[in-house]
């Protein structure tokens, strides 16, 4: 990896050892709207920035694949040097254990059925899982001695989000020595995911200070009791750059950064150029006065607002960044463009940034990479809809 | 069909003209959460009783399908008199084609590809489209030109919901006049949506009576210029009853009728014990104090929000009704369980209303339906997907 610089982050420029083509490639006007189009170089300078951040501070990435859900985007990570992949379900587990085989599955498993699926995966792929209850635990554990497996338990600590993770120290002592004394599973190490931390990355210094110390009192602790945590997982995209503060992080997983999306920009994580995954609407009706309607509503931009910065409606308009898309219907956006000088005529496209693209791409069978000038190749969500 | 009557509404017995068997019958512990389970059983009674009120009051009905997506469901509208279907996208008319001869598709066509995609239908299909635009008209008749077919036309006369649609009946005569003058292109009548009216249905007399004025405006001033509207197509869910205060309406389009969601109760259209979808999730994580996790986050429940009611959460969690499911990420639903005299369990499962059903649907590749005490048989999401 070659480094070189730019707003002070340090980011590489690829040797683009791509895979083969991918299908049939296509101009752009011969998609149908609503696609989401990525573009590849952006993309692929999005994976290189982090794995050169990654390299320099000495931590793993274990990427996130929840975001994108595709097998090749994940190889194309896993290339850049990426230790491994994030899953949030079984479902997605399966998908890239095919070409994954060091998995963790940053997700309670509490049920018996797909405890046996995730044991099933062992025999091909060094298999994780978080945990954050005495139930977990024995849900593992009784599914990996069917299996005849051993499974891999990281122990979730609550950082600050207050969505999972044992309470302190204490509590993740308690359930750490649980798993030491359970059968078929094997203690590896801490989890957390400090999704609580909005700040702008120039200021997230004392937020992943207190994480860091929170991690420090329970690893002290599981040491005063002869545990070991080889591993300690953590990460987010707003923090992915500021991960080394939490000091004891060994591994981080990042989902969003690949594309980016509003919630990244207007956090202020990434310049909106740096955004490689956008969906090419069609304006479909001017009726209104002061309004367009374009033929992207909550079925293709999801309904998430933005919640890492201010509430610019349901997306950014990249062709006309004074209208705003203020109400989703579920196939219709209605765009204000009662502020714009020059306004989108009825017939035409224009490509919106979401505020979450995450969910965007889950609601898409495949999306359009462009990989030259109006070149583009289809590029199958594998995972799409994988929830259970 | 026999009618009876409940809270004043007439509703009827189905005969239960069954399809055969959709293949295998699971137990509800087979299904791995989170799945979304129909009632059959209540999903026919609903359907029964918006085709009694219609007959009843001599309107047609024409189902919008984005909510169920599914041909099954839709057969079994069309066996209970629905004369065809209401459908967004082309590619959703492509799937509904096969099995209904007498499609609208209530969305503006402004692309060439689309329009081609519509013409080819009307081999098989009475193909109407509903036209905000000149533009939209000039699009359809070159496509139907080029396919040696006629369109059918709908002008789409905004009636208050500001979204899509000609802003007055001097408008609406002048689009419909272009239609006329325009080679294969047909104008068959007026369409409407009554999306903004969410009162009560017992206080919508006063709002319908607008919609009736706006259009009685436009009839009469077409009729003045020999114009003839064969179809006066309005209706939505929350007016789905008082459809004939519109008093003009030939045909309504109610959506989400056949499942309802919070968005009907909380509106008040239909109670609690009528929603025929459920989403069956686990309880994945207690560790938080006063909370509980759910494996349904914005990929099961989508990010919608109560619109038509109080915004008490994402989804009313039907076992603890004091329970509140405040927060989403992707794949976690974090219920506020800090008011429950009860609380829900790790690894009990519970289910969830969703404020919108329709979007969470489009999020499955199937649906459970319930045909008999714990037996749930696949029904496919045929038009799953299916955005252009």
């Amino acid at each position: 990896l070659t480094l070189r610089r730019r707003n002070g982050i340090p980011f590489s420029v690829t040797t683009q050892t791509s895979s083969p083509p991918l299908g049939t490639v296509a101009a752009a006007t011969q998609l149908a709207t609503p696609y989401i189009c990525v573009d590849r170089d952006l993309l692929w300078e999005n994976l290189d920035q982090l794995a050169a951040y990654a390299e320099q501070h000495g931590l793993k990435l274990r990427p996130h694949a929840k975001t994108h859900k595709s097998r090749q985007i994940a190889q194309w990570q896993l290339e850049r040097g990426a230790i491994g992949l994030t899953v949030a379900k079984p479902s997605e587990a399966e998908v890239f254990a095919e070409i994954c085989d060091d998995l963790l599955l940053a997700y309670p498993i509490v049920d018996a059925a797909r405890a046996e699926r995730v044991a099933r995966l062992v025999q091909r792929v060094d298999m994780k899982v978080a945990v954050d209850s005495a139930f977990a635990v024995a849900t593992l554990s009784r599914a990996a001695a069917a299996a005849g497996s051993t499974l891999g338990v990281l122990v979730d600590l609550d950082v600050g989000l207050h969505r999972t993770g044992v309470q302190n120290a204490s509590a993740a002592l308690e359930l750490a020595q649980l798993v030491e004394r359970s059968p078929h599973v094997e203690l590896r190490g801490l989890f957390c995911y400090p999704g609580h931390i909005w700040e702008p990355a120039a200021a997230q210094e004392s937020a992943l200070n207190a994480v860091a110390e929170q991690l420090e009192a329970t690893l002290d602790l599981w040491k005063e009791h002869g545990l070991n945590a080889e591993i300690v997982s953590g990460g987010s995209t707003p923090t992915a750059y500021q991960s080394h503060l939490a000091r004891h992080f060994t591994e981080i997983r990042p989902g969003t950064y690949p594309f980016n999306d509003m919630n990244t920009v207007l956090g202020g994580y990434m310049a909106l150029d740096r955004c490689a995954a956008r969906i090419v609407v069609t304006v479909v009706s001017d009726a209104v006065p002061g309004q367009v309607v374009i033929d992207a509503g909550s079925k293709t931009l999801a309904a998430d607002r933005c919640i890492l910065g201010p509430d610019l409606g349901f997306g950014h308009v990249v062709e006309y960044p004074d209208a705003r898309i203020t109400k989703l219907s579920e196939e219709h956006g209605q765009v204000d463009v009662s502020r714009c000088a020059a306004r989108p005529a009825i017939g035409e496209r224009v490509s919106v940034i979401p505020n979450h693209i995450c969910p965007c791409v889950n609601l898409q069978d495949r999306v359009w990479l462009k990989v030259a000038d109006d070149q583009y190749e289809p590029l199958t969500v594998d995972a799409r809809g994988r929830l259970t």
